[in-house]
């Protein structure tokens, strides 16, 4: 174990995707889509080994904090920080590294998803590892990059160029950051065997992470100054909220990495879903009679449904390629190829009014 | 009023068609489909003027006594009877005739269906009005025949000879009874205009359907005469279980009026509907948004949609032509041209011992 190791899970989100059953009080990180424990839960237990647990920051909205600091419980609860409102990804990997830095200025540190599913998880592991050694004894920034399977055109694509490190895992040079190809662009990328999967997980020092933010996103340089003395003091959220409030919302790879020149990918060639969607679900979960089914299903003719059944028994006759969720008071029924208009629905359901509970 | 009129209403039946939201406890007259009453309770309420209160009978299952008594509150308890176990209608007709010929050996009685939609409901009193006059004073068999609206295959048929009485009803003389026709056969029905449908409505008197029961099914005669001396005494109930305890299961249809020769028809030319199943709902719904709701429903790009929404909430995304129904701990979800197999699910469901409070 790198003592100098530290990881930062980005645990935001809105329930939009998975509504019913994500809602605003339960965002996806926290759903037990695959497996026994909730997403966020398994992003915690996939650094056993590697990141010691008084390590381990997640950095979550305010009002979440009590459901995951129980959906974390091997975490000591002061690492679980809530943000007072959410200002996109460069604001929080800034509060990550004054996390870090108040801890350990020589500190290394992942940036993880909450929200992802994984597999293979030792050579994820591996990648990870390596990836704090390199980022600890030079001046890089080092992005995962998922080794496409498919030509995906709901990620953004990260250009390798030559070999800067050989060796059980393969480090390249970053050449540029792309956003969602079209699917004609996707499959030249497939085909290319040069571009990865953009997963949002990044590995640096403190040292160097504030050094770059010195140069390209100078704004947030008073948040990391002003946490880092308070960190584990009882005006840390006053602070927080004072210097949250005029940061303007912008993503890490806007502020960051796209301009940086120091950018080193890690080919992580271990399985990994951004599940984004319902329709995600079938390539994690073996399917029964032709359905891929979580709870009490009974199904008369019926293929290619994707059931989430919560406390309900689901009934189906004669019906193909729908998704349906039953879960709190409202159940959901939408074509498996309209799964990315659920929040599109939602927003339908807000304008009503009528239902505050249930989003 | 015709001072001799009694109605018998025929309430047995099973909870399939309509499952989830029927049940074996909770069969479809109970349900209120359309308008506020449940079927059963619209059944007693359409002879209101034309037969008291006391004059009507519900013959229903032992079990759904109490249910039944409470959907149809304006008559006495005691003239709800509870079939100890369904002997089919003929043993039903026969209880009939034995409780009104206990009040009124000169009694004219109506077998009234109890889980049927109708409209235009002066048009139906005075077609039982002029039914009760002259099935008072001839030895005729009397069914309502409605007449086809379109070439459905759901139904029996009557053939229709002769008029045998012309007024603001017309009567005709009944030439044969035919079993559910096929598509081809039901649009030649449709253009004759001599084929109406069998709606198991009958009126006749105590006297002349025990003297066809003598004729034709003499097994059931010793029913009769069991039950009449004993209508309204404690003893009823054993009677009555000792009585059906022997009989064949067989239906008035096939029992008595298949070899009766003195059929006349009713012309029925009031709105009915017997609503087979879910598919028949949006005939008497008006469609909000292109789908039929009873209940909460929220639809983005959903058309042709039959929900019944419980207690629940609906939301549907890009889907068309489903049956849903939320009911109890169950939602079912059905292509509409499936409706009819719902009752094949039921058994599926019945088969894995699982669920037996929700059948």
């Amino acid at each position: 174990m790198n003592e100098h190791a530290y990881a930062v899970i980005m645990a935001g989100g809105r329930g939009e995707r998975f509504w019913p059953l994500s809602t605003s009080r339960r965002p996806k990180q926290l759903l037990s889509l695959v497996g026994d424990r909730s997403l966020l839960g398994q992003a915690v237990e996939r650094l056993e080994g590697l990141v010691p647990p008084a390590h381990v920051f997640i950095i979550t909205n305010a009002d979440l904090l009590e459901a995951t600091r129980e959906t974390a419980p091997e975490l000591p609860p002061e690492n679980i920080i809530g943000e007072p409102f959410g200002r996109d990804t460069a604001a929080a990997v800034a509060l990550g590294a004054a996390l870090v830095k108040a801890k350990d200025p020589d500190g290394v540190f992942a940036i993880l998803t909450a929200d992802h599913i994984m597999g293979q998880l030792p050579l994820f592991r591996q990648t990870l590892a390596e990836s704090f050694e390199l980022a600890g004894m030079s001046d890089v920034f080092i992005t995962i990059g998922i080794k496409p399977t498919e030509a995906a055109t709901g990620f953004g694509y990260i250009e390798a160029g030559e070999v800067y490190k050989d060796g059980e895992i393969r480090f390249l040079k970053a050449e540029r950051f792309v956003e969602k190809p079209d699917r004609e662009t996707a499959e030249e990328y497939l085909a290319s065997q040069t571009f990865y999967w953009n997963a949002g997980m990044f590995i640096w020092s403190v040292r160097n992470v504030i050094a770059g933010l010195v140069k390209h996103r100078k704004e947030l340089i008073p948040l990391i100054e002003a946490v880092v003395p308070v960190v584990g003091r009882p005006e840390f959220d006053t602070v927080l909220a004072r210097e949250y409030d005029g940061l303007e919302k912008i993503s890490i790879d806007y502020a960051l990495m796209e301009h940086a020149d120091n950018i080193l990918v890690a080919e992580g060639l271990f399985d990994w879903d951004d599940v984004g969607s319902w329709a995600a679900l079938p390539a994690h979960i073996p399917a029964e009679d032709g359905n891929t089914a979580i709870g009490q299903v009974q199904a008369l003719d019926s293929a290619g449904n994707i059931v989430y059944s919560g406390d309900r028994l689901t009934a189906l006759v004669g019906v193909d390629n729908l998704v349906v969720v039953q879960a709190d008071g409202v159940t959901l029924i939408c074509a498996k190829d309209r799964a990315q208009d659920i929040k599109q629905l939602v927003q339908q359901v807000k304008d009503t009014g009528s239902y505050p509970e249930l989003l």
